[in-house]
């Protein structure tokens, strides 16, 4: 956390605003110009306060401030908590000398309670005399809730562009719901549309890629903005490079493995993807905020309520790109399969359920193989010897465990990551009443 | 279970033939003659040999003889286990004098492991001598993995005709993968056609609301023999009347509330949905199937894998039967609504998450109720003062909690049942390795 890279034109701060006790709970990136913008949101029914005014106010392309709190959400407080996610724009707005729409609040922690309106409002009046320095690692920290540990990761890239990334979240946690919130911000220019396609990309590909327990927050939001102030021209990011990315792995797309190597699906050629009009300092901006979509997203599975281990399950030979994440949710997020995660138990009777379980997908039972690691774990209809149990319990006790499943009926492809299921988490989400 | 009552011309039995210890492990229930037979199976794409041979043999609409062994299932073993299955079946008819298409086989316990077929030969060749009375009790008790304690329930009917009903199954449990195994006899008469209507009916009411741990086993099987043996004519139960119960609750068909009482939503009708042309003799029939399928099931999550707690889910007001499915499941396999009525904590946020994660349904968050008990938890979009949370606790610590969800958009409405989600769950699924 030490040597993050900063992007110029952007201050941030993070400090105890007495949300709730005297940890760090208030936390604002604030960008010196309008920066383009893009944001995902939950598609829970049920969003939060602050995601629904985050919804309009992303409508325009532009965004300069970000303003979090934590140890409190702003979902299900009624029509005064959709006032007060309102008015903390319009505070941060006139402190900051900002046109409030464009600003996006951010509210976790436990839900249903109202926020405490005055301190809010004090902590965004005091924003100009906060925001003296670029200090991402205390904003990083003012807006985890049970996060054992902040996340943060940045790249200075050859243009002379940077890009940091910074999230909170250890899945749907907390005594009451808890959110993952990240936010990537850049000196590069880019265009809204661009931007919006590339972050849409990036989050399929990692943050969508990812479960902790199978809930889903009400206020997860994922915002990235582009300054320009580094002054290099805009970097683009067209439809039809999105498009022709799809066919492809992480591995090929970002150059080298995965920090934690996954393999490579048989079937997909490893040539460079990359065609000639994409210039190498385009390649090298999208490759980094790829890397860190990608490394946030897992530091929220190892950081996952109560996780023992991290697994990574791969799905080859799809019929359909549904297909391939049809059976991939299902396993990530089978009680069953992620307790035998838990127990090191390489049960891949478990597996083969969590599969054949996906009833909407025309799965051939007889041209299915499953692998643990480098091992064949199970084939067709069983035909298959018995595995080498031993050295399958050996793969299992590793820190990060890979599951690929090859269900033969087709080329598509699809990548996962999970924490286990374990009694630590029982505990931590029974044994703490409201 | 000692006052079991008994159809006519039924033999059972249960023994321990040897396949794992010494506990019971090898069953029988036998027809004298063949009966009018409908069955459901798993819709796991990868089915036990036993689900592959049962559903070719139900398609005659009769069987005579049902055979089961537990402690060993027969799935994933390749081409070896189906002939063992068609075996059993084959070994079964020529030592019981029936038909080998009118065996049903089952198997339940470890998968992935070849069964010892030399013992289940010798136990199909010892069924002469085993068949001695019927003995459902023991039957009940050889068909058990790790349930904690047999499942079983009977009527007997004004009609002079009995139903009798007995099952296996606490989950998809075990260190491998367990199954749910249910059989309903009766010495009443039924044309095949209505049987399977009858059966498929009070499956949808019952096994399929039901869950332990949302994962779903390869082998679930729920078979309804009538063999007519009680001399009274056939029963009849028309698509017309399933079309007309499908608008009613459970208390208006039974005619008076479940044994551990749910609410009655307020926009059905509590009128007496049956028509003139049914006869009070069948009537009582179709009430006694389901009451048994009912009872069974709930008997399942009640033997729930480290369960500790028992909740209902009701949903009403849903504008569509699926939206009325699709939110309960969402509730009952929720893992943060399972550890919060494990920790007895009203935690109405996760209810509202696990309502508002279901996507593809138009719900309506503005129009929303949500009740623990008789109390309102949430309304719209948190409107509500903040409720009794005292009453609440209070609630939530009944053996049985009941959840009332008012989507407000509708007449259509569901009903579900399932265990809490304890960190003994977690132990007994990770602990065991293989």
């Amino acid at each position: 956390m030490s040597q993050l890279p900063t992007p110029s034109g952007y201050l941030a701060c993070g400090w105890n605003a007495g949300i709730k006790d005297d940890s760090l709970d208030f936390g604002c990136i604030h960008s010196s110009r309008p920066a383009s913008a893009a944001a995902v949101f939950t598609r829970n029914h049920f969003p939060g306060n602050p995601v629904i005014v985050g919804r309009e106010h992303i409508q325009s392309g532009k965004l300069q401030t970000i303003v979090v709190n934590s140890k409190n959400s702003n979902v299900a407080t009624g029509p005064a908590g959709l006032e007060l996610a309102r008015n903390m724009c319009r505070w941060t707005g006139e402190s900051l000398n900002v046109s409030p729409d464009l600003v996006l609040p951010s509210s976790t922690g436990v839900i249903g309670r109202m926020p405490p309106v005055d301190r809010l409002e004090k902590a965004c009046s005091e924003l100009p005399e906060r925001l003296q320095e670029p200090d991402f690692r205390k904003f990083s920290e003012a807006i985890m809730t049970t996060d054992a540990f902040p996340k943060a990761r940045g790249y200075s890239l050859s243009s002379g562009a940077t890009v940091l990334g910074v999230a909170k979240g250890a899945g749907m946690i907390e005594p009451n719901m808890a959110t993952m919130l990240s936010y990537i911000v850049t000196d590069a220019a880019m265009e809204s549309e661009d931007l919006n396609r590339l972050l849409r990309f990036c989050v399929n590909r990692s943050y969508n890629r990812i479960s902790v327990d199978s809930d889903t927050s009400t206020s997860d939001t994922v915002v990235l903005l582009a300054n320009g102030a580094s002054g290099r021209p805009p970097f683009r990011f067209p439809a039809s490079i999105e498009a022709l990315l799809g066919n492809h792995t992480l591995e090929t797309i970002l150059g080298d493995p995965l920090p934690a190597p996954g393999e490579t699906p048989d079937r997909v050629e490893r040539a460079n993807p990359w065609p000639d009009h994409i210039s190498e300092e385009e390649l090298e901006f999208v490759r980094a905020v790829l890397r860190i979509s990608l490394y946030l997203s897992r530091e929220i599975v190892r950081d996952g309520e109560g996780a023992s281990r991290f697994f990574e399950v791969m799905i080859v030979g799809a019929a359909s790109a549904e297909m391939a994440y049809n059976v991939g949710r299902s396993l990530i997020n089978s009680p069953l399969v992620k307790t035998a995660i838990h127990g090191a138990d390489p049960n891949w009777g478990r597996f083969l359920m969590a599969i054949g379980k996906v009833f909407d997908e025309p799965i051939n039972p007889g041209r299915i193989k499953i692998y643990a690691g480098e091992q064949l774990l199970f084939q067709g209809r069983g035909d298959l010897e018995s595995p080498d149990l031993e050295l399958l319990k050996r793969h299992f006790q590793e820190k990060e465990i890979r599951i690929k499943v090859d269900l033969d009926s087709g080329t598509c492809f699809d990548r996962f990551w999970a924490s286990d299921l374990t009694a630590d988490y029982v505990r931590l989400n029974a044994d703490y009443t409201t």
